[in-house]
């Protein structure tokens, strides 16, 4: 297993969730997902307990599910409703497995795990996403590997410079020292750049010249996303690594949930506290950053490939390793405790 | 090992097998199946006892097939007639499997089993398919799932309400009850409607107004054939489960051949004793019917990923599927006898 | 393991290894092939030593690769020259499987097995393709297959009488006697038609009419080619089968390289000595070679999926086997001598 259990995921953004079921599958669990006449989210098993077609395919009834094929009714508590002839009483115990789902952050997470031990309390903290004065929007790519490619990805940034090369790539950052960090269920990797220039797009978003403290902090949060603090302040505002919202301020915000040990669903967006009313902004931020995504995309799916092909090499970590290699302890060590339960 | 060896199967269409021959995998054997001159059909294994290469891939020389590889001359018994330097003499014993082969009810069937045991008196009686004052057409599926489910879903009607919603479903169907009866290599699941207002194909049918008794009589033969007796006669006839030829009648007929595990060989068609000379009548049916089953075929191909993909999950029988799951244990058991001798 | 690994294997034509580098898996490695500024070809194992990103989609650097993922740069010898980080030092012992290389007669041959044992003498002496007097053309095909069945295939040209029926078979090839000899790591099938009417293409090669001795010898070298030695002199000449080089004389070239267990990359061509400088004849020549070897493909891929299909059948060897036979034990024994060491 490469995956905790036992924490929340994002399953969908709260956009895809309609009254219509959709089928995804979430750490090797087929689920089907739609919203009941209140709106609220149900996620359960997606196979009808009858005979195992995808509940996906039904239709809805009210906020219950019929089966295609043979109209098993199932309830959005996960119990049949009504049998395939109507007039028989239903056995007890004929159901599908419930999730937990919480909507929150703009996005639908679901527990896989024992559901005693869901607690909405601890979905992990995406306040960017959802608070006053911000404005969040992004997109979503399946990728072909495995999750964790993905989080060395995110939390080594050096990779800009080359995958990168044709955007976003720029040489200084390699050139800037990084601080690596663990707290609890938390790695964070810092860069903090003090009195420089700024580069176009953060002196746009400042409306202002002169030079600025820059910050990229990249923060692992268990089980698997990456929360990347950007942006610049005017040197005269006195920002620190520790308290910065005096400038312009954005999150990069990744969610990489396993669907397989070897492809990743991965939701990505950009939340931010400058020019939250401008659509257009939006929309030119998530086609570019979508662009970018592309990228990694080719690179991850071929370092995937590879790994595969070359069975006697091993990963190596360097220096610009810290983050995602203590990430990866903190996960591994996760399911060793699970497993020890 | 999912089905039974000593067995006939369908492996054709009697119109499929002309004089080329062509390539078709029964009960995970390749096979090649061609006609002589005498129209008699032949089938051998798909591969050429000298470097495999398929026989369906070579030359027809009268009655005998030529590898396109190195030349090896295979007679329609299986043995060499010719080496690839043809003036060296045939050495003993080089040759291809031959299958024992019948050509009845419109149907080219194959013994795959041991060939001492291949009694053409027990092949199917699929009479409807072949009497006098019927006719009888149809057609082919590939199905990407076990043979097994296509059999459960012709043991119980109650489907067509959902799964055929947009075309033949009916939700009075699911409100008959049903009888199932068990002999010999035989699974009967009937429904007897008396006194009711027919539908309009059956009314167009009989071409008379008035109530009639309507029935639908599934019966599963071993190794893997599903025959439906449905039709209407007009009350005054007194028609019966057991005599009911008073109005019009059809069969619905299907064969099962397993191609390998997961996949099935498909063969379907209508046999009916009205309007048996209307050649735009079977052509409109048979366009129908195909549309019918094409809805079939996204089920249950969906239902054999989501088997795959739910291993934890196990099929369930409820009182709708009392036929197929009778069928079920039929099989089973006699592969165990198979196993057994 | 279905072949020797100590031995020197064709992994490209000189003209596909340019500056930028390729990818190409051979004997199961993914290799990056590439040339330097000196235009010598380089062989490295593709995969990045830091987190196997194949170089092959790295950014040529001089003589060097820089990885695309983190700007590791490794050097043409397969260390590392440096890190992600330009300012640290690259710590020693970071760097890639470099692979013994030589580019000779027109090829650019690899070694994959233990590079202490890569003596340049030892590359299959192809002199046809490099030889004054002489030209050389010819194509790749990728062949999804073992190597072994192209070597069976060309070790016995029988087959050209129905796998080509449509282009070069001719029938009296088969009634020719062969002669099969076998000496250290070469197996030879001859042929010797002496005082023959030359066929067209040979004919038109003499330029001149009248009887011709004709031959056709198949050697099989290890660990992976054959080259055929073809063609007709008059019989005024006095050829024979130790020496014939009076006449029109051509050499079919086939390295067979393996990809991986089931497929190969198949280098053909054709040298010969007669019109050598008439680049229209060389063209046509190679455009109808392809389309003989297009029939090639086709068959042996066949075979391949027929053999997997019938794992109850072996191949078998007859009579014109015999030198496809004899190369497959000599592979045989030679892989079990390297497993012996």
């Amino acid at each position: 297993m490469t995956w905790i259990n036992n924490r929340w995921y994002v399953a969908a953004w709260d956009s895809e969730v309609d009254r219509a079921p959709i089928a995804r599958t979430i750490c090797g669990e087929p689920i089907v997902l739609y919203r009941k006449l209140d709106r609220t989210a149900v996620a359960l098993r997606d196979a009808c307990p009858h005979r195992l077609l995808p509940l996906s395919m039904g239709y809805k009834e009210g906020d219950s599910l019929r089966c295609r094929y043979h109209g098993l009714l199932i309830g959005p508590d996960g119990a049949a409703q009504e049998m395939p002839i109507k007039a028989e009483a239903v056995p007890k115990g004929i159901c599908v497995q419930r999730y937990p789902i919480v909507e929150r952050h703009r996005f639908v997470w679901v527990w896989i795990g024992d559901p005693a031990l869901a607690d909405p309390a601890t979905v992990p903290d995406f306040w960017p996403c959802s608070a006053p004065g911000w404005t969040f929007d992004g997109g979503y790519n399946h990728i072909a590997c495995d999750f964790r490619l993905v989080i060395d990805n995110l939390m080594d940034l050096s990779h800009e410079t080359y995958v990168h090369q044709g955007s976003i790539g720029q040489i200084e950052i390699t050139e800037t020292p990084i601080e690596t960090s663990v707290s609890d269920g938390e790695v964070t990797v810092s860069r903090w750049m003090p009195g420089i220039e700024p580069p176009p797009f953060w002196r746009d978003a400042l409306r202002a010249d002169g030079p600025v403290d820059r910050w990229q902090i990249c923060r692992f949060l268990e089980p698997s996303s990456v929360l990347i603090d950007v942006g610049v302040a005017p040197v005269a505002c006195g920002a620190t690594l520790e308290q910065h919202d005096q400038g312009v301020r954005g999150f990069v915000i990744d969610a990489m949930t396993p669907e397989s040990e070897g492809t990743t669903h991965y939701f990505w967006g950009m939340a931010r506290n400058f020019d939250i009313h401008d659509a257009g902004f939006t929309a030119r931020f998530k086609a570019q950053q979508g662009h970018v995504f592309d990228e990694d995309v080719e690179v991850l799916e071929a370092q995937q490939r590879s790994i595969a092909a070359n069975p006697d090499l091993k990963l190596r970590g360097y220096s610009v390793d810290q983050g995602g290699v203590r990430a990866r302890q903190m996960i591994q060590r996760s399911i060793a405790a699970e497993a020890a339960r």
